[in-house]
């Protein structure tokens, strides 16, 4: 009767965790891809296995553009950049004729990015400085829940990956502790990161420019600074995880050769790892590019994807679906 | 019968809570300041209460030296670098001439560091710097399991506060997040803060070096430079802060006025507040130091706590045990 009772509790625990994870990757269709998350994590759980990985060491990183969210025509913080720099046009008269900003006030993004990103880098810097932590998080707040994305018009937060969701539920539902690691601004996704991803700002690390701590009328405020503190990309992005984390996680995931470094240094290590690139095959759902797109470009991952052992996912055959609606 | 049941689960619950908080501080004397925190956190954690904090809100930030562990004669790390600065002379011949290597050489701390900050931290980049981070580590593991403190005679890791080591597990107990905030060496630190604390390396917050992302013989190093990235101590620790958690705690604690702006920033937010500085007063048990003291120089704070309505800690007096054993 024990017994009996045992096996009975042990076959609904295994059928309901088999069903769980099916479940909880809806939007994964059956495939290799699909099969290697599952089976890497099921391991890391399974403390009779020689891949398991204890909680403390549950860590997985995320790139932000072109892995949790679009990042087509442009990346979406680059739009929140020119949007900033047309609205604070009228206190920079001198705009009107300096570049890259001219450009962008004549609408013209190609022509003020001709340059490449020094130009992107300047247009971040005008419109990401001069204010307090407060306001610029204000500023992102108020763009976020009005602005549009050009082609969908759909909200920027919508423009999400569905089942990449569902994988950070999934690995937090295993008690995976999971960290965005992109090159993007780290104020800027920490405005939406807890509400859109289930992230914390304390486990968001990006680019940042530098901030002092002062007080005004007697109230702290850290004023932003037109200073690059931190770029977080390419050989940055082990340096801030280094940083912000202290330890090597054991799953990347990315979608471009700025994301290289990262899973190079996290599949490098002992033990179970797991590193995965998202692949945009996508051209009607989403957007198809890789190897000589202006961003999230993919070419070295692309050549090593297989001998690495990376899994790379293949948008439009793995995804059942790729936004939430 | 089941208003009885209820009344007695009730019951039971309530007393239990008060033993277990009482239990759990209990090398803290029965007074105002164990009772001011049990208050903050038993009110914090009370949904009915209008000082209830959430639990992603309830993030609370430690000092290191003074505050968790001692920090005399001298911070711990400073001796480190001492010990690392006589282990690596022979490399140095340099080094029996130039200042402050050659007084520290000779024994002569006091020399060494009579110019101020300044030679510290020469002595700290020198020995910090030049090594992977893998070996800097393993550097510091060696130290903490050979040195002891030159008065006591004790390992660095058991001059630790047991108050304290109390006060994080009850704090996490209550779905607090603990976090070093130290002016200390975050890598340094993130050696034992597991161990010791509880507290997880992505947790630590401190001063660093820069660090590079190569590849040596096709494997992923990170090599320390001898170049300082931040310095986490008075204005910085807010900016600290605000880098890696990304907003702002709700509790902090302190012993010096390297701790002022960190309190003054986590007290002036809205809602349920608490800004604690531990006051060194045990010349028997610890030290007594506070104004004049070359490390841990406590003015500003103890002439504004009582008006910031700060606790202040009077260790010969809140204290029943100063350390574990």
């Amino acid at each position: 009767m024990k017994i009996k009772h045992y096996l009975l509790t042990l076959f609904l625990l295994l059928t309901t965790q088999v069903y769980l994870s099916a479940k909880a990757l809806n939007s994964w269709k059956n495939g290799s891809s699909k099969q290697a998350i599952i089976e890497f994590v099921e391991t890391a759980v399974d403390p009779a296995n020689d891949g398991f990985i204890p909680e403390s060491e549950r860590i997985a990183v995320f790139d932000n553009d072109g892995t949790l969210w679009a990042e087509k025509p442009l990346y979406f913080q680059a739009l929140f950049a020119f949007d900033q720099i047309r609205s604070m046009a009228p206190e920079h008269p001198e705009w009107q004729t300096e570049e890259p900003y001219a450009s962008i006030l004549k609408g013209d993004i190609e022509g003020a990015l001709h340059d490449g990103e020094e130009a992107l880098i300047k247009l971040v810097l005008a419109s990401h400085s001069g204010m307090t932590t407060k306001g610029f998080k204000d500023m992102v707040g108020d763009w976020l829940a009005s602005a549009t994305h050009p082609s969908t018009g759909r909200a920027y937060t919508e423009m999400v990956y569905q089942p990449m969701l569902e994988l950070l539920d999934y690995l937090r539902a295993n008690n995976f502790k999971t960290f965005i690691v992109s090159g993007g601004g780290i104020d800027f996704m920490r405005v939406f990161s807890e509400a859109v991803y289930g992230i914390p700002p304390e486990q968001v690390i990006g680019s940042r420019v530098r901030a002092d701590y002062t007080l005004v009328n007697g109230e702290p405020v850290f004023h932003r600074k037109a200073e690059l503190g931190f770029i977080n990309d390419k050989a940055g992005k082990p340096v801030g995880i280094l940083e912000h984390i202290g330890r090597r996680p054991v799953m990347a995931f990315g979608n471009s050769d700025g994301d290289f470094q990262m899973l190079e240094w996290v599949t490098a290590g002992e033990g179970s790892r797991l590193g995965l690139l998202v692949h945009h095959t996508d051209e009607k759902r989403e957007w198809a590019y890789d190897r000589e797109s202006h961003v999230g470009s993919l070419n070295r991952g692309l050549d090593e994807a297989a001998e690495r052992d990376w899994i790379l996912v293949d948008m439009k055959k793995d995804w059942r679906r790729v936004f939430p609606r």
